[in-house]
């Protein structure tokens, strides 16, 4: 009968010992006068089958000589070796070839670097790190919505072409129908946007969250995921001109509530993914990152720390370690800083709460003491940050003052003040950035290496 | 206790005569001297509850005079009101004000046209009709996902930035970042796209299918689920710049696999948004597309039909019908032909495939009568055309030499045609628009109402 590989690992007694056809392509080949080996991957499971063959195969010497990554239809009885490694093997009756694979074909079986299987990035997800990385990638993107569909949140597509800039800053990639060549111009010598095909200049989003919360006032507890874009000119391992981001954004909602989402989902996504992806990441924990798992784990059996940032202040100076960047209440912290708290004081991830305003951004609502914002960034072993979030300012007059004070004009947000003043609420949300997340939980440590075809500076192959 | 509108419909019995807390918009309210009513909505779920509220209250006075939209806290009690429209009501006994609305809500109680709708479309999801459209579209997301997840397919983000163009056709939105007031010129005064973010002219994506038959290729079932983009000037009710589409791919698979696939999907797709959005569905039967909920449970019944373009052109021919645009074996179907045949011929989904290679795009895999491609549209009654997909061409050679009769670089292709280097099989895929099944589902007419923020020609707001 015909099968998969994934169904005969999940369920071999019901195939053992019985006849069944497999279609995948070949990992590995290895043969001799009179028998062969072949490790058949169909692309439903991590791990490949093995099949063996034999002389009374009619074809025996044209399979012996097959490339790697040729595509055949194997029929064979599945028998249990017991002495073996694997726990079974296919004994082929048959095999036939689908589609020829050449001796040049670049995945051959030895340690690439993964800078060259950037290179081929259409071939990658048939090597194992990226067969795993890709399938959990996909398993987490399900657990974010399974999390959140199964409380009620209702998924919304926030535009990716936007005139307006979320965060008042962020380096945006225009967007254009324009002839460059042959650029209309207004009277004042200005490029005429109103030519252009939205009839004014558009850029690409880089975040959904005002929209989001348009939404939050609607339904009260909404989330986003889709694709945002940075034109960032950063040539690092952590950034991506095109990533994905996780929004949620949820009304009658303080910056408590924000934080128990946020512990909720991280413990809820991980558990998912050590339950559905096990192959994978036995992997991961083998042979990229020893100790991920244990890592994992302990997170998800956790009590999240809270401390403000005040407090965070205070550890970083009185700590018995020299920081390359100095702290000083008013800064920014960097990774290091954000590593030793959850590292090395908590050992668990902590939650860093109510930053200066001034390196905060406009929405962010101002507490009582007038010096901070209701902001809150989580902070993992191993990484630092993974989430800043924050409750949003609700209050119209204090909202348009924070856009003034940031140079920008209340026009252009009519629509988010509106939110404000047709019955507000207190409401809250946070970012996560669904690529540092997959690389935190496959231990993966290149943004490249996460995205199906990453696009970089210079860099927008495929 | 603090509870939603949702739960209180779903297990209304648990909070019978119970005191709760709720908190939520007002959707109307009218008062008299001595007592009044609100319709509490908090975006829970589609219905309000219904606050009854008395002079005992000490803001009584205060709360009449409340404007729509504002956001309250209620506390009361639960009672069962048999005799009323409403299965029961929330006597209350606090009302505490969170945000203020002002008189000059823009979303009054009266019809509105969905066209001045989109002119706030941040607050039309606090309407009856968008509420609904926009809750079943997240539903309906859902229900892809869940389909495709657990059937093991692979979810693939296929990028948005491309420097590629899917369908060697479709008019694109180019991305920049250079300085357009100076833009950087070669020797031979061509624009210097070198100098660009990604040295070289990119565009954004107008389909996700070449990379995910990559990953096809790597995991035999895999789907994208993101947005697309089309910069056509077409001013039309079914015409958006930004948009979603849902492309499943399979290996292993032919066209028969294909219609499966499809049938499959639609029908669980279907019926999950039957069930898991009732109420939402009772009012677009009731008050968007009367007969909606009986067409969509005709489909989940049938079994679709399969005829060949062939067959169709005969069909169309000899039919006692005068088309606006006359048919000839040869020409593409219009959606005056699609209709006829799945609405009045066969009054059922229709697939129709093989057409003629000519009309469609060079991937499709060519038919032995070298005439014919292996292409699949499945029109359904109410809509035409809602899916298209096809075999794709597997063979090296004479995909190559499609490409070159398109007119196109086979150098531009390299890493596709290497797909067929490598390992190839045959596969499948097909396209499916998501608005198109929103607006499908839920009977509105115009994709600008099922879409929360629009991109169309000449418009980009919010």
């Amino acid at each position: 009968m015909k099968t998969t590989v994934k169904a005969i690992y999940q369920n071999s007694d019901k195939y053992l010992d019985k006849e069944v056809k497999l279609e995948g392509w070949i990992r590995n080949i290895r043969s001799s006068k009179s028998f062969g080996f072949i490790e058949l991957n169909d692309g439903t499971f991590f791990k490949s089958i093995q099949i063996v063959f034999g002389e009374q195969l009619q074809n025996f010497r044209e399979i012996g000589k097959l490339h790697l990554s040729t595509s055949i239809m194997v029929k064979g009885k599945l028998v249990a070796t017991p002495q073996a490694k694997q726990p079974f093997e296919i004994q082929a009756t048959e095999i036939e070839i689908e589609g020829i694979s050449t001796s040049d074909y670049p995945l051959q079986k030895k340690r690439h670097t993964f800078e060259y299987l950037r290179s081929i990035a259409h071939l990658r997800p048939r090597s194992n790190t990226f067969s795993a990385v890709f399938r959990v990638r996909s398993i987490l993107s399900y657990a974010i919505h399974k999390f959140f569909q199964e409380r009620g949140f209702v998924y919304v597509h926030t535009p990716i072409i936007t005139s307006s800039d979320a965060e008042g800053a962020g380096e945006m990639f225009r967007l254009t129908t324009l002839d460059l060549q042959n650029l209309p111009m207004t009277e004042d010598n200005e490029i005429d946007f109103s030519k252009d095909f939205f009839g004014k200049s558009t850029n690409l989003t880089v975040s959904g969250q005002l929209e989001a919360e348009a939404y939050a006032l609607a339904f009260k507890d909404v989330y986003t995921f889709g694709p945002t874009f940075r034109a960032e000119n950063s040539n690092t391992a952590r950034h991506a001109a095109e990533f994905w981001m996780v929004e949620p954004e949820i009304a009658f909602a303080d910056l408590e509530d924000n934080m128990k989402l946020a512990e909720d989902m991280m413990k809820y996504i991980i558990s998912y993914v050590l339950e559905n992806a096990k192959e994978e990441m036995e992997f991961f924990n083998s042979f990229i990152d020893q100790g991920l798992i244990a890592r994992l784990e302990g997170i998800v059996n956790s009590d999240f720390e809270k401390i403000t940032y005040t407090q965070a202040i205070e550890l970083l100076k009185n700590a018995k370690k020299e920081f390359q960047y100095p702290v000083e209440w008013g800064v920014d912290l960097q990774t290091e800083h954000e590593r030793y708290i959850t590292e090395e004081v908590y050992k668990k991830p902590v939650f860093v709460t109510d930053y200066p305003k001034e390196i905060k951004a406009f929405y962010m609502r101002i507490n009582e003491d007038d010096k901070t914002v209701a902001a809150m960034d989580l902070l993992v072993p191993g990484i630092g940050e993974i989430i800043g979030g924050s409750q949003r300012e609700e209050r119209l007059e204090i909202l348009e003052q924070k856009i003034l004070d940031n140079g920008m004009d209340p026009k252009d947000y009519w629509w988010y003040l509106e939110l404000r003043k047709y019955g507000g609420t207190k409401h809250a949300g946070f970012g996560l950035g669904f690529e540092r997340a997959v690389m935190y939980l496959t231990g993966m440590t290149n943004i490249r290496d996460v995205i199906p075809f990453p696009r970089t500076v210079k860099s927008a192959e495929f």
